[in-house]
C-alpha cells in the first residue's frame, strides 16, 4: 500500500474528508424522541436478572441520541470511507497509470470487498477480490457484479494469503487490508468530521435537540453548546477490527467529545475490550455473533490507538439478545433497515448499566448528548427471518402484524 | 366536524402547510440509482407468464425514481399531516376553549386514529377513539399510551357508527373522519407542496439526478427543466380512502405533473380503478391484501377528484407478489423500513406492464422523472416474518443471510 505517511491526526482526516467527499454520500443524522426517551429511562431491576448488574439499583441517566445513518452511504456501509482514502492516496504517490496497471487486491467477502470494488471501478482501476471458494454463490455473483476480478481460495487466512502473495507477485498490485492501515483508519474518520459538522447545524437550527438547552434561559443562551462545550459529549462507535472505532478517536482526540467502543461479548467477540483489560492485543477471535461484522480482532495499528486511554475513553459488551432487541427498535420505531452490527452501540446505551451508569456519574442532572454510528444495512429480509422467526412465532400468530410489540407506533425521526 | 368551507386547490394546499408546518416533520426525498436502473430495465418474458402481458414484448421506460419517505414522518405515517390540518381549521372555527372542552372523536384503529391522538394531545383536546373491542392489546394500549380516550364498539360499521353517534351526543365532540374530508384531503396534499419544493432544490444542486440532464447540453441548459416544464413528470400515489391521491391531485391539478394512483389487486382491493372503470364509486371492499393499509374504498369526497381524469390521469393494480418484491427491494437496497402499502407505486413503476408502455410511449427516448410517497412505516418485524417467513425458510437455511438474492449490495439513497 501507500507508503505516503499520515499522521494519525484531526488534521489528516479533514484532509482525508476533502479527498474523498465527491466518491462518498454525506449520510444523514437522525434523533429520535422515542428512542431517547428509552435511554433516559431506568431499566426495571426485572430486566437486570440473570446480568452481572441483579440486584443492583438501574442507573437514572439523562441521554439525548444522535446517530450517523452510514446504512445509508454508498454500498450500504462506511466502508467506502476507508476504500475510496486508501486508493487515492496509493494514486496520489504512484500516479493513476501505474495503478490502472497493477491494481489492487484485498480478501474479504464481506463490505470491504464490495467498497474496494467500488472505488477501484470508479478511478477504472482492476481490483482482485480473492474468497474462499466455499462463499455463497450470491456474495460471488455480487462481487463480480462489481467490476472485480474474482479469485478463489480455501478457507483459512493462510489460504488465503497465499492466493493474495501470488496474486501480488503476478500482477504487482498494492494490498489494500480492509482495517489495519492509517489511510484506512483516517478514511473512517471522515464519518466523525461530518457527524460534528452535522449535529453542530442541527444543534444551531434546534438546540431543543440537546439535553443541555433549557426553554428558561431564553433564546441566545439555550443555545445547546455541550456539557464540555464539544458538540457531542460522548460517541460510540461499533468494534470489530477497530478502523472506524480508531478513526473516530482520533478525529474527537483532545476535544470534550469523548470516545468509547461497543461489542458484541457472544464466545468471545469482545476481544478490544478484554485485550485492553488485559493490556495485551487479542489476535485471533472465533466467534458466530449475529454483528457479523464485528468478528474481526484489532490489528497493530487499531490496537495501539484504541488500547491509549487519550483515545479511547472505554469500550463495552452486549449479548446477543441485547442486539435484537435494539435491532428491533431500530427498524420498527426508526424504520432504518440496519445490520446487526450497526446496533451494538445503541445496545450499549440502552443496556449496559456500566455505561449508564458512568453517565449518571458523569453528567448528572444535565445529561449527555451521545453519537451513534449506524455502521451499515447489508443485511437480508432471509437474516431477520432466521434471528426472529422461531422466536416470534407466536406472537405472530396472535397478532396482526401492524403494530410495535408495545403498541406505539412511533417515527420520529428529525433528519439534520 | 369544521364548517369553514376551504375550495380543493393548490392554494389552499399551501394555507394547510403553512398551518400544520409547525407540528409535522419535512420528510426527506431520496433517490436509488439502483432502484431507478431496475426501472428503466425492460422486464424478462418470462417475468411476464401468467400475467396479462405473457407474450408481448417487455415494456423499455426510461425512469428516475424520487421518494418522498413519510415513513419518517411523526408516528411513521403521513397520517398525520390530515389529522392535524383538521384540527386546527375546528379551532380556527370554533375557538380552542370550545375545542378543549367537547373534544375530537373517530372510529379507526390504525394511523388515523394515532395520528388523531396525537394531534389533540398537542392541542391538548380531548380524542375519542372507537375501537372493535377484539382489536388486539398492543393496539388499545397503544392508542391509550398517545393519551387518547378508548371506547369500544362491535366489529361493524354499524355498531362502531353507533358508538359514536352516542360519544357525540354525550359530549359534543367533532367527528375527524380518516379520509373522506376536504381538510383532510387538503392535509395529505401538503406532501405533494415538500416533495415538489425539494426535488426542485435536489435539481438544482444535482442536476444529474433527473433523466432530462445531458452532460453535453453544458452547465446551464444541462439543468433539468422537465420533459414539460414540471419538476416531475409524474407521481404515483397509493390509494386506499383516497385522501393522499387526491391531496396530491389537486395540488399538481393543471401542472405539468401527472398524477396516478395504485392500488393491490388482491380480492378487489382496486376499488378505485374499478370504480372509475365503470364510472360508479365502488362502496364496499372486501379484502386482506398485505398492503393493508389500502382496504378501505373511496368516500364520496375523494370520489369526485379521484374520477375526475383531469386530476387523477390512470390508476394501476399490482399483485401481493409484486408487492413483496417491491417491499424487499425497499427493505435491502434503500435500507428504508416501509410497510407494504407504501411500495404499491415502487411495484407499479417496476411491474405493470401498462404503466411501464405509458411511460415508454409519452417519454420516449427522454424518459420520466417520477415521484413515489412511501406512505408509511409501522409494520413489526413478526409481520415480516409472516410475509416472508414460509416462501424464504429455504434460502435462509442456505444462505449466510447477509446478502441480497442477487448479491448486490447497495444502498445509494441520496438525501436531498
Amino acid at each position: 500500500m501507500s507508503t505516503i505517511d499520515l499522521p494519525l491526526t484531526r488534521e489528516s482526516i479533514v484532509a482525508a474528508h476533502a479527498l474523498i467527499k465527491p466518491h462518498i454520500h454525506t449520510t444523514p443524522v437522525l434523533t429520535n424522541t422515542t428512542l431517547s426517551h428509552l435511554a433516559s429511562t431506568p431499566q426495571r431491576p426485572e430486566a437486570l436478572r440473570g446480568t452481572p448488574w441483579e440486584g443492583q439499583e438501574p442507573a437514572k441517566p439523562k441521554i439525548r441520541l444522535f446517530f450517523k445513518a452510514e446504512n445509508f452511504q454508498k454500498i450500504g456501509a462506511f466502508k467506502v470511507r476507508g476504500a475510496f482514502h486508501a486508493v487515492l492516496r496509493l494514486v496520489e504517490e504512484k500516479g493513476i497509470e501505474e495503478v490502472r496497471r497493477k491494481g489492487v487486491v484485498t480478501h474479504s467477502s464481506g463490505n470491504h470487498a464490495q467498497a474496494l470494488a467500488l472505488a477501484a471501478r470508479t478511478l477504472s482501476v482492476p481490483a482482485h477480490i480473492v474468497m474462499p471458494s466455499i462463499s455463497t454463490p450470491s456474495k460471488i455473483s455480487g462481487t463480480r457484479a462489481q467490476g472485480a476480478i474474482l479469485h478463489f481460495s480455501g478457507s483459512t487466512a493462510a489460504e488465503r494469503e497465499a492466493v493474495v502473495a501470488d496474486i501480488i507477485k503476478e500482477t504487482g498490485s498494492t494490498l489494500i487490508p480492509p482495517y489495519d492501515h492509517p489511510h484506512i483508519m483516517l478514511g473512517q474518520g471522515t464519518m466523525a468530521l461530518e457527524f460534528e459538522e452535522e449535529v453542530a447545524k442541527m444543534l444551531e437550527e434546534k438546540p431543543e435537540l440537546s439535553v443541555h438547552y433549557r426553554e428558561t434561559r431564553g433564546e441566545e443562551e439555550g443555545k445547546a453548546k455541550g456539557r464540555k462545550g464539544g458538540v457531542l459529549d460522548a460517541l460510540i462507535a461499533p468494534c470489530g477490527g477497530g478502523g472506524m472505532l480508531s478513526g473516530n478517536a482520533i478525529y474527537f482526540h483532545s476535544t470534550p467529545t469523548l470516545v468509547f467502543g461497543a461489542e458484541p461479548e457472544f464466545e468471545g467477540a469482545d476481544d478490544a475490550r478484554r485485550g485492553v483489560a488485559a493490556g495485551e492485543r487479542i489476535t485471533s477471535v472465533k466467534t458466530l455473533t449475529i454483528a457479523d461484522g464485528l468478528r474481526t480482532p484489532l490489528g497493530p495499528h487499531t490496537w495501539k490507538v484504541i488500547s491509549d486511554k487519550d483515545y479511547v475513553a472505554g469500550l463495552y459488551a452486549v449479548t446477543e439478545q441485547h442486539i435484537k432487541d435494539a435491532l428491533r427498535l431500530v427498524l420498527e420505531r426508526m424504520k432504518c433497515f440496519v445490520e446487526p452490527s450497526a446496533v451494538v452501540g445503541l445496545a450499549t446505551v440502552l443496556f449496559n448499566e456500566d455505561f449508564r451508569r458512568l453517565v449518571e456519574k458523569e453528567a448528572g442532572e444535565e445529561g449527555w448528548d451521545v453519537g451513534l454510528i449506524f455502521s451499515g444495512g447489508n443485511t437480508t429480509i432471509e437474516a431477520i427471518v432466521k434471528m426472529f422467526g422461531d422466536v416470534d412465532k407466536k406472537e405472530a400468530a396472535r397478532g396482526e402484524g401492524v403494530v410495535g410489540a408495545d403498541g406505539k407506533e412511533v417515527a420520529e425521526n428529525v433528519a439534520g
